[in-house]
């Protein structure tokens, strides 16, 4: 990865993520539609449905990333006020959009559901936007510069995905192989694991332990990297270091991250 | 709520969390710990094993609340860099903690595991710092100021959590109910949800809809508030509402949000 490789980072909005009630999902969504593209997740909030807390968040991510994905707040009852806070972070007016204004009443007139006053502020976003489809339930998601904003639920997020990928300036994609090792334990390896990180700077070699219980704990090795050719030495290396512990790895499928 | 109620910031560490391979469970077991305790989290971000981006973090909610806990990267491998990150923050040096050497020789000897450098790292603990134990897998966490620095294998954090509870100033206990609604929609209740929302601005109410299948939506409404007669009365209208357009409200489970 280089410098002007693309980033991104998620905003996840909503107080139902803090209060640990909702796990999100959406970052993972997010993360391994982005993988394939070459751009990476450097950074995740997670903020209330404060407006002051949204701006301040967009206004630091969209400075510091090449993109910045919003989810949640974009629907009709009196919470949703993320609409207005990507506004009030650019400086902008809001306002219903003509073309959502004409799809809600098409779909609403479809469903012989009435346009109510709440579902027509699904139509306000701010002046400068453009629309991204929401082929689930209709009401549009919208991109501001190089914010994208989504709906919350799983379900709407992934149906908007399908209408961002061609809006992104792609990177280098960026492999990665897990090697999980039961039984291991971290500390049987940190020695020469960190001297074969050194070997290797143009990858990244993470280890991540797991504890679940006395008999069901060991270890993750995660490479990644841009080279496969090289990530495939690593790997061979690992699995050395590995199996002169007397553990034999098992590798697990992981086409990008 | 008051201005003076103790809040809460979580640092979520580690580039498996955003790249979506691992989803976060620790969020939710610390928000669920503080809950009771009157601490409500108010901000949570998620940054890459990087000292740049952890430092950053730290500083920026060590500033903004009154506590934060931080999540992973203390063990004993060359990418376990939070000790040093939070050393780097708080502008301390890091050494080895007396008690930490002890406590780990002690079990590594009853384990009859050699106490490796790399092992010993875990003993390394910001100047200043206090000891928080873990009687999970005993290399402990540590207490920097008002910033907690756990483990990120979730039995790990649990464990320590146990030793938390007594150092934390305590606030007014937020509780929440919901109110889940299967086959409701936003729409048809958005307008007196939104006007009854106005009648309690001592309360929070929050609509939270899922989505899926065609089968399979509705909504959640969930009133946060620390009077429980207030909570009650508001619980109250929004039943008759929901009632007035059809459905029945299933009442969940929720001792404290």
């Amino acid at each position: 990865m280089t410098d002007t490789q693309p980033t991104a980072a998620v905003l996840l909005i909503g107080d139902e993520l803090l209060s640990g009630r909702t796990r999100d999902i959406n970052l993972q969504q997010i993360a391994e539609f982005l993988a394939p593209l070459g751009i990476p997740v450097k950074e995740t909030r997670i903020v209330s449905d404060e407006q002051d807390a949204i701006v301040a968040a967009v206004n630091a991510l969209r400075a510091a990333y090449t993109y910045v994905f919003t989810t949640g707040g974009i629907g009709p009852t009196h919470d949703d006020i993320t609409a207005d806070a990507i506004a009030a972070a650019f400086g902008v007016e809001i306002s219903e959009h003509p073309d959502a204004v004409i799809l809600l009443t098409e779909r609403y007139a479809a469903m012989e559901t009435e346009f109510t006053p709440a579902r027509r502020r699904m139509t306000r976003v701010p002046h400068g936007a453009s629309l991204i489809a929401n082929p689930v339930s209709g009401a549009p998601g919208f991109q501001t510069g190089n914010v994208f904003t989504l709906a919350g639920v799983p379900s709407i997020v992934r149906g908007m995905l399908g209408d961002i990928a061609h809006r992104l300036q792609t990177g280098t994609v960026v492999h990665a192989l897990t090697l999980r090792s039961k039984g291991l334990r971290e500390g049987d390896i940190a020695e020469p694991l960190g001297a074969l990180a050194q070997d290797y700077p143009e990858l990244s070699i993470g280890s991540y332990p797991w504890f679940r219980a006395m008999n069901d704990s060991g270890v993750q090795i995660v490479i990644r990297g841009s080279d496969e050719a090289l990530l495939a030495e690593a790997e061979a290396k690992v699995v050395v270091l590995i199996r002169s512990k007397g553990f034999e790895p098992v590798r697990m499928e992981d086409p990008a991250a």
